[in-house]
């Protein structure tokens, strides 16, 4: 009987604890299936790092999940996703960032309109935002906002220091039909950007969260893909983290908490040597013999180039 | 000829730019000495970071400083001072680190006095600062504060938003005489410090500046050890650093910016095998032999443990 993959986890990754907002969206509307989410919590932050260095690191998350045999990879780091555009062309399995899908959301909510994009110093760097906004026919208004990641670690996105740090953003911005929060952390700002920005453009833009928009599209990939568990019981989650584990648990309580074990890992002990030939997962080894069986072989859906 | 090292540059590293403090107070008073400055930009921040991870860090940086011939080594970073009072014993250069040379300004300011000090998580979390001034009589109050250096590199130290910020972090502290800012970047703080401790204490707290102790800890030992340099001329400053140069020119200018040279270095290919056994720096191969010219080859100074 051939194995199939359909019911192999979904490997989750972000720079730290950021891609937990990802997370609770895929398992809010994939509750069945089983993740394993990789934080380099050792290396947090990316986006104040040079881009190589962060498609270098991605590429090391990457063989990691794939050899615990995950049938798809979300990229869930606005930095790593601006970064890596062309990662995923390479691998086996389907990759998605979170940019795009915020990208989409974003055109949809404001065709033709004025936008906004919220990110780290990296994400804003790469342009990519931008170029696919302005490509969609909107004007774009980006802003780095390196201050508000520590603002939401240090769990006071509620505050007066966070209106203010918000205000010290946002004052130049012109009006807005909507923002994109392009980093993980964002949406725990959601009450204080709204008020802000509410107040900055007579009607208040639209906020999107590109983790809803990554999940649904997710969602319906697997789906396309026939790579959806067949299970009717609540999935697990794994959690890897590549530094302190009392510290992740500490900060990621402020996005939701992890749920399921937490262990550290080591990455630095593996070295990516090809992009070209990543180690096959071994949960593929008998489906690539016989192809019908795996259609996302046949069609790599990775990191959607629109 | 025996070529003598007191005239080989002296090397200071950190997590990131934080150092830079250190290094101009270092330059202020030792205008004639040549400097080597590691900035581990891509590694940045310490002080969130597991403690056996920053002290690998430190070795690593370590070892690059020696093989580029430094007579002694400044590790102008609170968190790996912290994390690493052991690794001088092992080295065959003078160390010092930020902390001892901070918690003596603060005895003397503060003796038998109510101390506080404000770190990183990771330094906080050591105790290292704590245990030396209660061992010296005082009390201590002992605060993180994660959201100050963001607040710096954003150049928003006289603002509103630090005022803010340093009230959440200060609203409970008890009345103290001395204050030490246990990490690089707070000197930036100083003004909006003492505005806040100034009114939460009816006599506002002496701020310790680590960088200034340390400066004068370093000239001294350097007179008393013989490697004083002898030239007559201002002398020269190599930044080094992990991460990206333009970023770092950009950041570094927060804190006075880097003067000299500025160069990307990949500590990465340097693996630390033994830290009994470092490379020895070329500089003391001839002097090794000839024991009366070295004298801080026989009576290594190193992270002053009093």
């Amino acid at each position: 009987m051939i194995r199939r993959p359909h019911n192999a986890p979904l490997g989750v990754f972000d720079s730290g604890v950021g891609g937990l907002t990802v997370l609770s969206a895929l398992k809010k509307r994939l509750p069945n299936e089983d993740f394993i989410y990789l934080g380099d919590t050792a290396r947090v932050p990316y986006g104040s790092k040079p881009l190589e260095m962060v498609r270098a690191f991605a590429n090391e998350i990457i063989l990691e999940l794939l050899s615990r045999g995950v049938k798809g990879i979300v990229v869930a780091c606005n930095t790593a996703s601006a970064a890596s555009p062309e990662l995923s062309a390479e691998l086996s399995v389907p990759v998605w960032g979170v940019l795009e899908p915020g990208v989409q959301a974003a055109l949809r909510a404001a065709p033709g309109g004025s936008i906004g994009v919220l990110g780290t110093v990296g994400t804003v760097r790469t342009g990519a935002y931008q170029q696919r906004l302005e490509a969609g026919g909107c004007r774009v208004w980006a802003k780095a906002c390196p201050l508000f990641v520590p603002i939401v670690e240090e769990g006071v996105s509620d505050t007066a220091i966070a209106r203010l740090v918000a205000q010290h953003y946002l004052h130049d911005a012109p009006p807005l039909d909507a923002v994109i929060l392009g980093c993980t952390h964002y949406p725990a700002l959601k009450p204080i950007l709204t008020e802000v920005l509410g107040s900055a453009a007579l009607k208040g833009p639209v906020l999107v969260d590109s983790a809803e928009a990554t999940a649904a599209q997710v969602a319906a990939d697997l789906a396309a893909l026939n790579l959806t568990t067949d299970r009717r019981t609540p999935g697990w989650v794994q959690h890897l983290v590549t530094g302190d584990v009392a510290s992740y648990h500490h900060t990621a309580a402020l996005l939701g908490g992890p749920t399921g074990s937490v262990t550290r890992v080591d990455l630095e002990r593996r070295s990516y040597t090809s992009p070209r030939n990543p180690t096959p997962p071994q949960i593929y080894s008998a489906p690539r013999e016989t192809s019908d069986e795996t259609p996302h072989e046949q069609e790599p859906t990775v990191m959607r180039p629109t």
